[in-house]
């Protein structure tokens, strides 16, 4: 499948929907459960469950058995990533905000999209605990659960409720700590999907942070489908196989954000 | 009425969440609707709506009807505060989070707490969009609607999801960037009553900021029910009356920050 119709998308919405939808089922059944926790790359703060695991497994299982040309770009193990955006290429993240899952046991999201030759297609934010499943793309439209979300307000930095890294933030990097003190307010949520969501549903104005692709090729289909811009810094487009310090924002802000940091 | 009963602080604990219950679904019923919002104080982040100062009277009467010799201390308007803890002393939060409110429509609170001759006695925190009460004291534990909540594990500062005030923490104050490097990962949420809810629920262990009386008088009831301390950075007893750069942490956390401030 490529040049997707618009039947084919929607079956695939549907499809994948459902899948988030089982999975989140799951994932809320097995909170009381023990889980086991290891720490990745020395860094205790990037905690990865047996749950990330199996649950990466189970939506690579299914992508696969839909889409058997594609290639595959997902946060856990050792899977080959491309080496270009050609052709169909999905990208899973089945935890994303493992600190948050494993702490507060809220504000984590399993997250899902599809590119074709490049082009953001579809995509998925399951917000587990509240059993909110995000979805749909540029031709579909955006979707919380049934439900059709409007297109972004304009709003201005002076105006914005702003999302950053708290990490970066406390760095003390210049466009992080410009925006904290440009904005309305600041918050710091420690999810790429949770903040993605407070975008779609116009809680926040804006988001800042350093995003590996599978934290932001979701929330990149689904914001740039309500008008947000997903832009660099520099203003150059993002590149979707490597990490990107990213600024998502409405099309006031990223102008007005820009200027303040060549200033 | 003095040394209260059980008895009698059951029924005026099912009074006030009745009261709680019904003005969070007029809440949530007007938030459709459009709101007046003026700044107060010249300061554009402090923004007061309607809804406040109606939720604050309809709160009040309501009170004074219950308790009619008592003193009270709220955010808004002009009511004459009681220079002393003597007797009893009820404390109102219309809406706290007002910005939240505003801006993201979650993460703001209604806040209601009872102080008996300075002995924290009743309170009662509306996380209003989730429809959720958290209601109790000393006397009677600490419930989420029905359910009650489990005694706070000890947990230490390394281990420790530590909520913040951004803007303190952007201006540079030691304390906060100190909690901010120390713990595992630092919050902001901007609303003191979300930020209580969440060491409640045990999503954090840890919440440092200024907070008015009306901020804190609730969620001190209900923290320190659980086993949280709540104190003042110097590990003085805070002031009711006053404005109070408090902490709010487990005991372990709050002798390592101690320390860790000093050193």
């Amino acid at each position: 499948m490529n040049n997707l119709s618009e039947r084919q998308l929607k079956t695939i919405d549907n499809q994948v929907t459902g899948w988030l939808a089982e999975l989140g089922q799951q994932v809320r059944q097995g909170l009381g459960a023990n889980r086991s926790v290891q720490t990745k790359e020395g860094d205790f703060r990037n905690l990865v469950t047996d749950l990330d695991k199996s649950n990466q497994a189970w939506l690579l299982d299914h992508l696969r058995n839909l889409d058997s040309q594609a290639h595959f770009v997902a946060e856990e193990g050792d899977l080959k990533r491309p080496e270009t955006m050609v052709g169909h290429v999905w990208f899973v993240d089945p935890i994303d905000g493992t600190l948050n899952f494993v702490h507060e046991k809220t504000d984590f999201a399993i997250m899902v999209a599809l590119y074709v030759d490049g082009q953001p297609t579809l995509a998925w934010i399951a917000k587990v605990m509240s059993e909110e499943i995000y979805h749909g793309g540029p031709d579909l439209g955006v979707f919380c659960n049934e439900q059709k979300l409007p297109a972004v307000v304009d709003r201005s930095l002076d105006q914005a409720i702003v999302i950053l890294s708290g990490r970066r933030l406390l760095s003390g990097e210049k466009p992080y700590r410009l925006l904290a003190e440009k904005a309305l307010a600041f918050r710091v949520i420690g999810s790429a999907g949770i903040s993605f969501v407070r975008l779609l549903q116009q809680q926040a104005t804006g988001y800042l942070s350093k995003l590996s692709p599978w934290d932001l090729a979701a929330g990149r289909v689904l914001s740039e489908s309500l008008g947000y811009q997903v832009k660099r810094l520099d203003g150059e487009p993002v590149n979707m196989l490597l990490s990107n310090t990213v600024l998502i924002a409405t099309n006031k802000m990223h102008l007005e954000t820009i200027k303040v940091i060549k200033d």
